[in-house]
């Protein structure tokens, strides 16, 4: 079986999902979505990129809030259909203030505490 | 700011992302989708199931190969658009035969070993 990696498979909005990892903690820091522009920006100049879906638009995560995402390694799952960054993150992933998106349990409960407070930060 | 979680926001597919995400290592094993009675047949059964868009049907992951996925917690991103299972996964998580889906850099260098034969595993 040849481990070259397949091309990535992007889907019929020509996207794919990808997951942020912090590359020190582990820590999944957040889930969003890339274009091929996205990922080839981010190649280009080792900060994540991402393409907003409700914005229509590429992004470059960190851009209002200061809190890039410097790209360690890219990996691609085994089917290309979903990409993995290793990042080490300025500041806190979540525009609500914390590290993670992934700061809750789905029954409510919180499992961390906020880095950085979404008011001086944002407009 | 309320640290409830929000309720799953389903895409108009009525499937959610979800990343499993190994409890102890940390590592990111896989991307898949869950639909409503995905989710609830993890939370009843503690073991982690999908749905499978190419199948379309709901999956519990391990069924063919025994390698379950026993969820320790779920949790839930900050706009409930992507779900993070954490596991302890038997076996490996990919069907090639990897821990992780995630084994190759997107330039094609593989980062991880085997842990098992997928002919061992799958007829």
């Amino acid at each position: 079986m040849s481990t070259e990696a397949p091309a990535p498979a992007f889907d019929k909005q020509d996207l794919l999902p990808a997951i942020a990892q912090d590359a020190d903690s582990g820590d999944v820091l957040m889930l969003a979505y890339v274009s091929q522009e996205a990922l080839d920006r981010t190649q280009e100049t080792g900060l994540a990129h991402y393409y907003s879906r409700s914005r229509e638009e590429l992004w470059k995560k960190g851009d209002t809030s200061g809190h890039v995402q410097h790209v360690d390694d890219i990996r691609v799952d085994c089917d290309g259909d979903s990409i993995l960054y290793l990042v080490n993150q300025e500041g806190g992933a979540c525009h609500t203030g914390f590290e993670s998106c992934f700061y809750r349990s789905l029954d409510g409960e919180r499992v961390a505490e906020r880095v950085f407070d979404p008011d001086d930060v944002y407009e």
